[in-house]
């Protein structure tokens, strides 16, 4: 056995089908967001602005959350110091626990390390903990959802994306006794698109199934509150259970559920994923309790977020560049070869200074490959100007198609429902 | 399907058998460490002695650990703002992964959101790289290990624990050229043993097979820089993969893994739990790095450690309490009873102010309850005095066996050996 070829081989293989990743090394800049530091191979600093940020409201560089990090890290130290069960339970992560409970007006939360855990350890015990489960998985569900799905014992059937008929067709020819679970997200990160949780939502009540949604790329920017998207159609209090991420709209990290005390509690007993790891540290609970807290009260940056959005777009559309249309915040530009796509980012950051990472092939299927650009409240009119001559000049330089110019309706009846100005930089908008 | 029920019945069962988990709401106090304040059920807060947390050096309350991450934290904002492949690899975590692919003597490190993720991750991916993996397990690997091979496809078996005659039985039994892996821990941190990893590595040599190890409860603590038990052995350039966690030890968050290029390298490549989350922030990456460095640097720390955790067992079994021998800086004390157990802890909480969780099934196999205590370097003799005369009133009010008085050997020659003092709190020791 030659242990070191076969993992030499398996780096090979990824180079030879053009999917093999590299990371940019980037250092944000707290006082400059969207700006930052890139590093490239030779160790050279360029000064670079960054489109594919998952701190979609820049919440992370918001000085009120920075400071509440500052201040529980000074108070409480770095680290939790323990699982949650021996020593790890702070009390800011009981408070966080609390406010998230109230945002998505649940009877309890968990927070867990991560989102990725969060789908894990709680689809995996729920449908474990019900007897002879059938779990339907929206066939486009993220990777931590059907790493949940697949260490469960539960049969699973995969329903087609969005296809509430076909859900219904699989509903349909199940006992009423029996347990189900509908596994789904609110909004499905790399198209954009939004799923009729409504009708969901209907079909669980009349088939008699549990609902999980993860809102991981929809908490803090949908919703009045921020609760995501089934806030904002009404539609929380008919959810079971509402997974969702601290590391991007509320831009810190970790993940939660927010349930009935019981299903909290179960998973919270029962979960080893949730048991033998260690807690969040304090200064993780309260930067992300003070990001929850902001976002409810701040409609104005919701706006603004799905106002600049909604610029980037049409510019892009007016360009005649490739962009997917979608009802939400997510800019997806078509490239649909993953040789192409990846040399379009070198080119972007080499020549432009816009980081925008390629999404290859298993991000996405073969032939949808893509640029997914993010824009936040803070990339301004100059950055979106930019952003436009630039792709303009990648797409002519390396002979990517353009397609006809397009329009895109404006998600406000008239600008002035958008009261929050497009900023440049975090320094400017505080 | 009456799904409440269920859960609310789940959660029953474990209050039936005494085994359901009360988390202590504990805000800990950097500046007094291993003091902090406890909120009881009504909310009430009371003064207590932490004796339980895995932050064993108190690297979590060390000022330049703090100031990292404050520092970090002011400068890049409190989140990465991605996954790693998706602007989230900050330079910080560059320099981290520098930091311990140092600390271990390996050509690269990967870092995780966790060690329970890395233990996932890099056992399920490099088992599944290898064409027909054989995966020799220690009977009583840590639970993260166990998931990580369950998600494999690999063949399992299971050696029993610390047995390097039964585990050369099952070496023997398999054709050379097979590929297998053999997966254990370094210290196993309920008992306290250590593995005999010279002769695990001597039968890796001779089978031809690749070893993991988790030091998970030894990085920061054992070897001349506090790269584990491994290094203090000589044997950490023959392990193959190391894997570590940033959370106890190192006192912040996040796991590891130290390996070649190669390996490293697949591992980031193909492992969905690695790719598919959001990265750590930027301000737990440069806390780390600085406690990594500290380690490095600071066997005077250890030692101190060591003679702490010394002195403590000494009382203990002095006085008479059924204290698990060990060659380690964990003290178990048995109770072999889960509702005494639970009651003991209780009544060290509310009458005496000392926090130690009690440790009952699944953690620890029925019967082998116990309290587990964690002295730190920062628990001074006046600790331990009020520790051992706590103990001695619990167990005497709660009728719990005592055992004949016992001695344990000195880790050190004489005193002199410990230069650095036993100091009762992190203000008094900086
Ligand atoms: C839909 C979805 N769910 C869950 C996750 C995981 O969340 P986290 O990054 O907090 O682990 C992600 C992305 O990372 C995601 O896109
Ligand atoms: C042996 C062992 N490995 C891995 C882990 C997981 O590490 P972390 O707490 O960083 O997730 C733990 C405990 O939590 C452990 O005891």
């Amino acid at each position: 056995m030659q242990y070191r070829q076969i993992f030499e081989d398996a780096i090979g293989n990824l180079k030879t089908e053009k999917r093999y990743r590299v990371f940019a090394d980037v250092e944000r800049n707290a006082e400059r967001f969207p700006h930052a530091v890139w590093r490239d191979e030779q160790g050279t600093e360029h000064d670079i602005t960054i489109w594919c940020s998952n701190d979609y409201l820049g919440m992370g560089v918001n000085p009120e959350v920075i400071a509440a990090m500052k201040s529980a890290a000074a108070r409480h130290g770095a680290g939790a110091g323990g699982t949650r069960n021996i020593s790890g339970t702070s009390h800011p992560l009981v408070k966080l626990e609390a406010e998230l409970a109230d945002l998505h007006a649940k009877e309890s939360a968990l927070v867990f390390t991560s989102g990725w855990i969060s789908n894990l350890a709680a689809i995996s015990t729920v449908a474990d903990l019900l007897p002879n489960c059938l779990i339907l998985s929206d066939a486009l569900n993220h990777n931590s959802m059907i790493e949940g799905i697949r260490r469960s014992k539960a049969e699973r059937q995969i329903w087609r994306h969005n296809d509430v008929a076909h859900l219904e067709e699989l509903l349909a020819a199940q006992p009423r006794e029996r347990a189900k679970l509908i596994v789904f997200e609110s909004l499905y990160s790399m198209d954009g698109d939004i799923s009729p949780i409504k009708e969901i939502c209907d079909l669980a009540e009349k088939y008699n199934a549990m609902t999980y949604i993860d809102e991981v790329h929809a908490v803090a920017m949908y919703g009045a509150r921020g609760g995501g998207v089934a806030e904002r159609e009404g539609q929380m209090h008919r959810l079971d259970i509402i997974e969702g991420t601290l590391a991007k709209g509320f831009g810190v990290i970790g993940g939660y559920i927010a349930a009935s005390a019981a299903i909290c509690d179960a998973v919270r007993s029962y979960a080893p994923s949730f048991i033998f790891t260690t807690a969040l540290p304090p200064a993780v609970a309260d930067a992300a309790a003070q990001s929850v807290r902001l976002a409810k009260s701040r409609p104005d940056l919701r706006m603004a977020h799905q106002r600049q959005a909604w610029l980037t777009k049409h510019a892009l559309m007016k360009a005649g560049l490739p962009v997917l249309p979608n009802p939400s915040h997510i800019v997806p530009v078509m490239v649909r070869d993953a040789q192409l796509c990846k040399a379009a980012s070198d080119m972007l950051m080499t020549r432009h200074g816009i980081y925008i990472q390629p999404i290859n092939y298993p991000t996405v299927s073969r032939g949808a490959e893509r640029l997914r650009i993010t824009p936040t409240p803070y990339h301004g009119d100059a950055h979106i100007a930019h952003l436009v001559e630039s792709l303009v000049d990648v797409w002519t330089t390396l002979g990517i198609p353009f397609v006809e110019q397009q329009d895109v309706e404006a998600p406000f009846a008239n600008d002035a429902q958008c009261t929050y100005p497009a900023l440049a930089t975090r320094r400017a908008a505080e």
